[in-house]
């Protein structure tokens, strides 16, 4: 079985949206995509930072999804990172109401020697720095480094996060942040400039308008399933990267063909995670769900046309 | 060779972009839909008016694209229809500056009689009661009719837009324009309450995000083609029903799975019309030019998934 190894945010979030409303609840980048790429037959690790505050059962939770949670980091009373926010009417566009980074400020990842060798690296939404940080320990070059961002990073650590674009294959962002990144308005000259900076790969998330790929001249687009109910977007572009990365860790294929069916498997995961709060879909979600899902995406973009 | 009849504007337009401007150009719903339709093998036939001014260049233009133009009628001393607009930035938006109804206030359309029993009717966004005085005017059931309008009708002639809607097969609109009409966010929802209204099939078009086909259960997805430049959306949405109207007209099949591919055919052709102003690049196309971006429409979503 390929390893997966991930790096991001174990966390608490607490969401308000146009249905409802959330305590503290389990969040972080890495929870999203360690849940998702655990329904591939792959072996996902964790590196991440928790505090004391944060409770065994979500820690039992990955780990009986097949988790390997050892490089989660328990700081002895320290608190673990805490974000809230606001989702406005459209759910398309939120407001941070707070953010407390607590032990993640002194985050030093430390990538675990049974890992330091995984076939895939996940670099979740983080500091760029503690992303080249888990690239520097690694002993094996990873077939392929997936590096999921943020404008936030855009802003206020450019040069760091143009270091780690350098050092990676896939990079997924969402479209206001291909813009950001490369001063193009068309996302098509957008994911020609990121290309430059490093990836072979460009993966533009456009949220409930789907994801776009692209590599060299080619381009490809999933859709994103039409919902009748979005409840909460928390999570959704993990959730997407690790069915991306999961499902690309599962088949060992890193052709641009095998890519998009990445792209869709990334979709699928991802039109789960949004009908539910927080992680709550993702843990009731059974394999069979997702399978009989992947036949709506099938049938939602398949078409026969004869061209003359 | 089946019949298509249009009725829609025909029209002089001014337009604003951030990439220029023009004075008076060719436009109208019914121009566009025109020479989109042209493309297939289909006898069409626009039911219109304009005034004096209109030049007798742009009638020929649409004569020597095989369209019936015996019904448009020209209005002694009368002024055509204008319509001025600027674009904002982004293109997805933008503002009216100024709109001269001109002939248009008077406009009583009459079907010729070579094309009362067409098979397919295309009612271009006008006022409900012109496309209502049409589907009148037919002496044979047509076996498909199609509705094409916007949020105005909505906003001052819901009632009467009521009414055409009940007597169509096929509506066209806007995401926004969707959850205006049915009251609903989700698109999912909002379709699944038009189709009560009348229509057996509801096509969202999404602009730069594609186009959303939904009938009983089913949904289909058609991308927009991811384009270097986008120079000037006008007529986009007339061209993409030209294109996919034309195309069930001339393929006589109006099964869910076939209409799949008419979406397919409107997005492709929607996709030229975006690269210059106006008409200019619908004028300049080539049959050749169309079949080689519907292999990219396929390339573009075409996958091939093993599901499990």
């Amino acid at each position: 079985m390929n390893k997966l190894l991930i790096v991001g945010t174990v966390a608490f979030d607490a969401i308000e949206t146009p249905f409802g409303k959330t305590d503290k609840i389990l969040g972080g980048a890495a929870t999203f995509i360690g849940l998702s790429a655990s329904f591939f037959n792959v072996k996902p690790a964790i590196v991440s930072v928790v505090g004391e505050d944060f409770p065994q059962e979500h820690l039992d939770l990955l780990s009986s999804r097949g988790i390997d949670i050892s490089a989660i980091e328990i700081v002895k009373g320290g608190k673990t990172f805490f974000w809230s926010g606001r989702y406005h009417n459209d759910l398309n566009s939120r407001d941070t109401l707070e953010t407390q980074l607590n032990v993640l400020a002194d985050f030093n990842p430390k990538v675990p020697v049974a890992f330091n060798d995984s076939e895939v690296v996940l670099l979740g939404n983080l500091h760029p720095n503690i992303q080249i940080s888990v690239l520097d320990q690694m002993q094996t070059k990873p077939k392929l480094v997936v590096l999921d961002t943020m404008n936030f990073w855009m802003d206020c650590a450019l040069a760091e996060l143009k270091e780690v674009i350098k050092r990676v294959n896939v990079i997924t962002i969402n479209d206001e942040e291909a813009r950001q990144l490369s001063g193009e308005y068309s996302l098509v000259k957008a994911a020609a400039k990121i290309q430059q900076m490093g990836p072979q790969y460009v993966v533009i998330k456009k949220g409930e308008h789907g994801a776009l790929l692209f590599h060299d001249k080619e381009i490809f687009f999933a859709p994103a399933l039409p919902l009748e109910e979005v409840f909460d977007p928390t999570g959704a572009g993990d959730t997407f990267a690790g069915g991306f990365a999961g499902f690309l860790a599962q088949s060992e294929n890193i052709s641009f063909e095998n890519m998009k069916n990445a792209v869709i498997w990334g979709s699928n995961m991802a039109s789960f995670c949004v009908e539910r709060f927080g992680t709550e879909r993702m843990v009731s979600l059974e394999k069979e769900d997702v399978v009989k899902r992947l036949r709506q995406f099938r049938a939602l973009t398949q078409f026969d046309i004869e061209i003359a």
